[in-house]
């Protein structure tokens, strides 16, 4: 794009040149010459991809003469000779070094330089690589850019890392240049705005997870409370009160335990928010109000606290089919088998006890399916490939119907166990009824939300009708 | 891009502005100003977005002076002042509002006008709404856009949500402007032509998996069938014959019954229509003609087909594996075990049963593995990074080997029962005979279509050749 | 983009057009003509899409009269009239109809010719077809593209196909506008430099998994390597020194021996090159020298070594899963029960053996559940949604847990075995030991890496810092 855009630009720093008519600025294009400071690992995969999409480049280098393998086609001049020519410079240098770059300042009048660099750690500088570079060179244009792409993708063009190209800066025209020579190279350009944003797009590539630390810490948490928990249940009681140890439970039987609970907890825990937000704008009456700031966050985190819970649930599942296999429960079959000829009387079949196994066997299989196919409509291809209406579908009506038979599937399962007391240990109900109380505390609010008048009234507040306001037609005219 | 044409746009509105000169034209983009008509949700994020990029925004309300929370940023006007100095304008109001525009007509003569907005059922208006706002304002270039987007994905970028813009309008320049625009706030631009295609657009998203909803019945249909054709053959026969209620097997095993079956016929649906297509194009003796309707809406939904029928290959997968931990299994391997020891007789081992059932597992495995990676690569990110033959490569061989397996599977499990008179309860044949007559009939016709003479034909008709009209030469030239 | 350019290449054409103001180039836009050679399955796709997103399409056929089924809207000319009024004609015939092209060289002059020609297999011809044709035309601009997408991605747009469109060509100007086409038709456009890669571009649709190969030989190798070695060490020697007939085994318990330890030695085999690429640079003190072509080879298919690797592993996990519904495992335990009741001693509860199967087990979930974890992260589009940090944290570090644990897995299942002498048979380890020895080699290589001396060198050495150089600090500031 833009043959006459970038040639106009070189115009600027090269006022001899006639690039008028469009033939010329083609031919201008055909032999664009970019500049690149910094013979790093960067500054070569750079230098290599822009030789393979036709550009010219030119690196500026302290000792122009050695400096290593280079790209093949490249020159080497010094920094300043390197950077006369060309009309834009990418600075792949380390920020440290960035002060030998004010002496320059007069090569770059007018010039876009693009800063790549990156910094070790988060918070090392007062102020954004770019700013600083901007603040040594003000009559330059800088442009952030680049920075998150690695000399990998760099070298190789987008495939498996980040097809994103960031870009930030001040001048609209510099970005337009930028962006320009990023769209050939094969990447996607997104404007972040001004070069104030150029911290935030540093920052990315030092990122860890952040959307995933809430999730994560709630899922640890609520791990080893429930594991402490069903400890103290069972392998210290049962060591207390009858002197025996069973604590070779903790492996698989515990863990069997744990793992639904919190997977059950995490599903529910990603429902409550939009449930307490529909109550939200109920009583508010409008839903142009801000939620408050921790319902913003956990709304924020839903999808991570679902595939949390999908992650739980198939340990569940994996450590459910490895029961027959266990050497304890294949010792406890037969022993059982044994004493039944031993003593010589015959369990008659439970076609109650056959029904409820089954049926919660079923119930789990249905539950843990409906998870998986959540979890597949969340991966980022499948979701671009849906309309919003059909998302919406599958992670509103399929997910509140995962919940629905994950916590049948624990009811089931509970049966009626709550009737007996020798369940309570210590006065402790046991673990899965703990599982229980948000799940269903979710789907009874759910209900309510969807009895006909109470729906009746958040469809409208949802479609922009406000309580509190009636006589403002205007506002009931916006599109929601 | 193409600061001059959104330049040149401007000028056709303001006549009074110079913008010759690149620079110029660069220092206009760089405050391209943007109007929005509509504080809604969408036109908030919509706002909120385009000052992000580096826009700026005004927008047109009734009353300017109290419409709630608006983008930092943004001025508020009344519709008249807030379109008047902007050369795009979004209409971001349903449409049930738009008459209003009409008198604003004047103001949008040559403007571009976006139409954002969606309907809540399809079919309500006789004519798309951009149509009809095209119809009310016949001096404006209405594009039809970005109405396939959420709030959500317009205010955060894009990222889960869908990525792509649809734009349609009669007015390419218009359509050039708009999808500057949609580029620079990071989507993807998808032209679908002109105005006339504004109702598939506005039908986009209301659509629900128009594509699944062929294979979804059929699966349905299918299951409901085998579901009562064995209720009928096991649990009913068994009450009525012997009084004996096997109800209970109803949850594991008939359902264990009824997947694989559906699955089986399902996955050879899915290769069926393929192979008609060849005997076809065999029988035409040409490709060039159009195969029947019902014929292409098979092929397109072979996909669906295919991922519905590993959807029920792992319920099956997963029904198998809970087996060993089943009560009723349980207690009919101990009965079986203690029997042994009361009736003091001992059961020799049978080698070729060992051998049978272990190969049927082993084929089960492997058909399921394969079937998982016919998945796998039909993701869209997967399809997508594989050429095109590798594409058909594993669909098709490796699809066709996935069938092979899963039949030869089947067989297994039947091996000499087909021999067995009293498994043909009430005079049916057993379920899993009913599902092998498809598979083997696809791959009958299959093993025909790769005998060397008849692949020899086929490959020339598809490549270009006629049989019908051989003295034609340059069709047999042409790209196939 | 860019009604001015296409405009200006028309001017070139066209001499008589005046097309200055940008209105009368969007007007020219509007219009734009472009011309399709040869009427084929390809052609008429382009064509269709080229129609439906508003260009004028005209065909080049021998015989414009009779040449089937074209989009409607098309026109069909002879192909000297057909090229006459587009600068811009697509070349969709077979290569070994180009010669007849050479007559119209006069008609081509400065115009763009699309070269979309695939062929059938590799190397059929010295030259790429697109450097043929520029050879028959010297005076038109050549520029190879389309030809990796289907007939059908290229009617219905990118979805499941491929997305990218790949241009090269000699004349920059020349791409530019083949790019804006691919574009306004919704691919994305990644230009692969000049016509000597148009034999890149035309291999490219015929390539089958190049980078697989590799991995999959040597998964092949290893499998049938552990096949007949655990064949021999079991099976046949049970024939020859007890004379029993264990061969039923294969299928099942061979196999769920195989997997496993092939599984174990091809994850280690992705992570050992990463260890010696790191101990050849500690050793030669510099990064910047590049590593042996069979190290460079050995990493760029890591990450289908790991990707096999899992699908072995997850075989492993569905040949455990099954175990307790074999016919044999059934009668084994079976016969077990029996015969601790016949001879009436009581086997005891083992305590260790309870703690160390269950362990063993939870190793191998926790083991499988990494391995996907780093299985899902590698699908394209979820990496491309993680910050390059990220990736490498996953890829990286969890990546030697998941070693770590399932070598862990492995010792596990060994415990005192390798004490047993009778586990020897014919003086040969089992194949579990064999399976240990590189994860354990790669794990303890990785341990002397991460040693704080050792490490604090190798980060400094990949920061750029070179040991044999020791003077030269320009190369320290480089970013790397």
């Amino acid at each position: 794009m833009s043959a006459d855009r970038l040639s106009s630009m070189s115009k600027e720093v090269k006022p001899d040149s006639i690039s008028l008519c469009p033939l010329s600025a083609a031919a201008a294009l055909e032999q664009e010459l970019l500049c690149i400071f910094g013979t790093g690992d960067l500054g070569r995969s750079l230098g290599q991809r822009l030789l393979q999409t036709g550009y010219r480049v030119v690196y500026g280098s302290r000792r122009p003469h050695s400096c290593g393998l280079l790209p093949q086609g490249a020159q080497v001049r010094s920094h300043a000779a390197a950077a006369e020519p060309a009309s834009l410079v990418f600075i792949c240098i380390h920020r440290e070094h960035y002060d030998f770059l004010e002496t320059l300042a007069p090569h770059f009048k007018g010039k876009v330089l693009v800063d790549v660099s990156n910094n070790l750690k988060k918070n090392l500088y007062p102020e954004a690589n770019a700013e600083y570079l901007q603040r040594l060179i003000p009559g330059a244009h800088v442009v952030k850019g680049f920075n998150t792409l690695s000399a990998w993708a760099l070298q190789n063009g987008p495939s498996d890392a980040n097809r994103q190209v960031y870009l930030c800066g001040n001048s609209a025209e510099a970005k337009e240049a930028v962006a320009e020579v990023a769209t050939k190279l094969g990447f996607t350009v997104l404007d972040k705005g001004s070069l104030s944003s150029a911290r935030e797009l540093e920052d990315f590539p030092l990122q860890l997870f952040p959307e995933w630390r809430l999730p994560l810490r709630l899922a640890f948490g609520l791990t080893v409370f429930f594991f402490f928990y069903l400890l103290i249940r069972t392998v210290v009681s049962a060591y207390v009160e009858q002197g025996k140890d069973i604590s070779f439970r903790i492996m698989a039987s515990l863990a069997n335990k744990v793992f639904p609970i919190v997977s059950l907890i995490m599903l529910s825990l990603c429902y409550l928010p939009g449930v307490i937000a529909a109550f939200l704008q109920l009583y508010r009456g409008t839903k142009y109000k801000r939620f408050p700031d921790w319902l913003d966050r956990w709304m924020l985190c839903r999808k991570q606290l679902g595939l949390l819970a999908l992650g739980f649930a198939s340990l569940h599942v994996l450590y459910t089919l490895i029961i027959p296999i266990r050497y304890y429960v294949r010792y406890r079959l037969a022993a059982a088998t044994i004493s039944e000829i031993r003593l010589n009387h015959t369990i008659p079949f439970d076609t109650t006890m056959a029904w409820r196994t089954d049926s919660y066997y079923a119930m789990g299989i249905l539950g843990f399916g409906l998870y998986l196919l959540l979890g597949i409509t969340s991966l980022p291809s499948v979701s671009n490939a849906l309309s919003w209406r059909e998302f919406s579908f599958i992670q509103s009506k399929l997910g509140y119907l995962t919940l629905f038979i994950c916590t049948f599937h624990t009811y089931l399962y509970g049966w009626d166990k709550f009737l007996w007391v020798s369940g309570y240990t210590w006065y402790t109900p046991p673990g899965y009824m703990l599982s229980l109380v948000l799940p269903s505390a979710v789907m009874l609010l759910k209900l309510l939300l969807v009895l006909p008048c109470v729906d009746r009234s958040l469809t409208r507040i949802r479609q922009g009708w406000e309580r509190s306001d009636p006589e403002d037609d205007s506002k009931n005219s916006l599109l929601t």
